[in-house]
């Protein structure tokens, strides 16, 4: 099996894990936070950057890249580490949520989804064998089922039926798959309904798979709820495998789900917060547009050791902000993938010293208090 | 005297020089190539990243930092160099070429230019004695005189005048200047007039201060009409005092005028041209959004050592600027600044070796043919 997962110690007073993934491109830390490269591409950020962060594995868009430029284009050079010069670990996703929140006019069949291009209109179709066969194209260490994400809002008889089908998808993904270069994870949706979502995880997880994944969170409902579902159905995953929570979350929901059992994560929040100038600090957020900024010396997060923090002032963001300059955006993400990247070696840390519920309550009481000048 | 120049060696078959600016914050190589940090930030790129391209001097423009964020703002925040965490050398222009290229219903009296503001049409009052207020505010290592740049098409009547008042502006200058920590230079207008250029120098150069500029090229007129301008003006200026050629150029440009005496140079051709996908190689020019380009595992310049040509094929920045994506920009830009920068410092060692003329014939060769993919 090209990745495989140790398992090396479980927090003494919660479900949190500390773990390795081995991949072709390298050892992944876990609790682990995935950047997001949707185009190949960190916004704001290069590679080196990525590198000096730490980051261990990126996350690549199936959806995004087969439109422009194409896996064929991709894999053609030699894959999408080769493409993008990035010889640690990849993961992309199956394509599937993009046509549900960015695709036109998609029409979901057994076959699989019918959609138009965001970009052209041009008509596209993914079917659970067109996704595996991409993602292998574009040489992920790993890749993801096809599935739906239904509505949040669906009724209960749409639900079903549509988890039935990702279940039957994921068993043509699984039969599509190679098993050679990448690892195929399954993902479990079932919305809220914890009696949906435990089915779901028996379906997905009588397929033997080198990991899995909770698909359809973080998708309008309260922080709460989802936190109180992941809770209940983490636990239930094979404990074996690794574990991801796909598109979650905050610093909180983060803290939160590894308590429950959870190894992986990727969202854009961190990212595409700090292109709005919404930093993620050690004191809560700080918002670097805000004009009580524009005379502050003091670095953007007193404790963090970042290149942002420790080189500028928030006058100086709050002033590029302002003048709309390329920099800000490149400043404000290294520093929230700073904070992301270390709140996940710092939670590595504290599972080690059987610590973990402590750690989880101090990030909860410190991301709700805002900074003083924030 | 805050900045003293000293003139190392003048090639034996040309006018070129090799010499040291000493300025408070560091030593600076002539000839030498300023990037253009307009608004406190070179367009694109970290101050991370001109350390690591070797950058010894950036430009900041008044125009654009007394409206935003305000000389008193950054002064009292330590001055320029800190504000923007840059500890090296940085030049000042007057805002006087700005007031003529950016900003509205300007009128020009015996006392200043007032006008308004691009930004939020807010009325403004430039004089010599607040432009070298504000610029020694700012605390930059080298300021410049506020002169008039005429229109190009302006008649002999309008540009006598206009040369008479930037020179008794040079007084005004020179009797506000504080001559501590900055160092004025005067500016040399003129346009295509040899006979008011030569007029113009002497009166300016009458006045004694620590370096002379030459304004008003590259505002229109043909290369070959200002190759020829320069060669006739730059000779003329103090051997013992740098001299600054203003807002110039291509890489021919910059090759010829070193030829003329030229020391330093500023421009946002590398800058604004990369931001476009428009690269300078030493085969030529690239534009990085041509199809061409789409699956081209070579690097933009197979010569160049910068971290852009060590990492990065050209078809995977084809696909970076195609998808509108951010690192392009940084990419682009840390490429022709490296190519200027090493340009510049491949022109210092030809001078070395008395061989300026066989380099700067190699240049104009070079940038005369086309890159095979561009």
């Amino acid at each position: 099996m090209s990745v495989r997962f140790e398992r090396l110690h479980v927090d003494a007073g919660t479900h949190a894990r500390l773990g390795r993934l081995h991949t072709p491109h390298g050892t992944v830390e876990t609790p682990v936070f995935m950047p997001v490269g949707t185009q190949a591409t960190v916004k704001a950020v290069g590679q080196d950057d990525l590198q000096a962060l730490g980051a261990e594995i990126l996350l690549g868009n199936t959806y995004h890249l087969m439109l422009r430029p194409g896996e064929e284009l991709i894999g053609g050079l030699g894959g999408l580490h080769r493409f993008m010069a990035w010889d640690r670990a990849v993961l992309t996703d199956s394509g599937g949520f993009q046509v549900y929140s960015l695709a036109q006019n998609r029409k979901i069949t057994e076959e699989g989804a019918s959609f138009q291009s965001h970009l052209d209109g041009s008509r596209w179709l993914l079917t659970p064998e067109r996704s595996v066969q991409i993602q292998e194209t574009l040489g992920a260490d790993v890749i993801m089922a096809f599935d739906e994400c239904p509505p949040s809002k669906s009724d209960r008889q749409y639900m079903e039926e549509s988890l039935a089908r990702t279940t039957r998808w994921l068993q043509r993904c699984a039969a599509a798959w190679s098993r050679e270069r990448s690892a195929l994870f399954g993902i479990v949706q079932g919305g809220l309904d914890l009696e949906l979502r435990r089915r779901h995880l028996a379906e997905v997880c009588a397929i033997e798979l080198p990991g899995y994944a909770l698909g359809g969170y973080s998708v309008g409902e309260r922080p709460e709820e989802m936190h109180a579902s992941v809770a209940e159905v983490a636990p239930l995953m094979p404990e074996d495998r690794p574990r991801y929570l796909m598109g979650v979350g905050t610093p909180v929901d983060l803290v939160t789900a590894v308590a429950a059992g959870i190894d992986m994560f990727d969202c854009v929040l961190p990212t595409r917060c700090a292109r709005n100038g919404l930093l993620f600090t050690s004191e809560g957020r700080l918002n670097l547009r805000n004009a009580t900024h524009a005379r502050d010396e003091r670095t953007p997060d007193p404790v963090c050791r970042c290149y942002t923090c420790r080189t500028h002032s928030r006058a100086y963001l709050r002033h590029l902000f302002a003048a709309d300059e390329l920099l800000a955006l490149r400043l404000a993400t290294l520093h929230n993938l700073h904070h992301y990247l270390e709140l996940m070696r710092r939670a590595r840390e504290a599972i080690g010293q059987d610590r973990f519920q402590t750690f989880a309550d101090d990030v909860r009481r410190r991301e709700s208090g805002r900074a003083p000048a924030g």
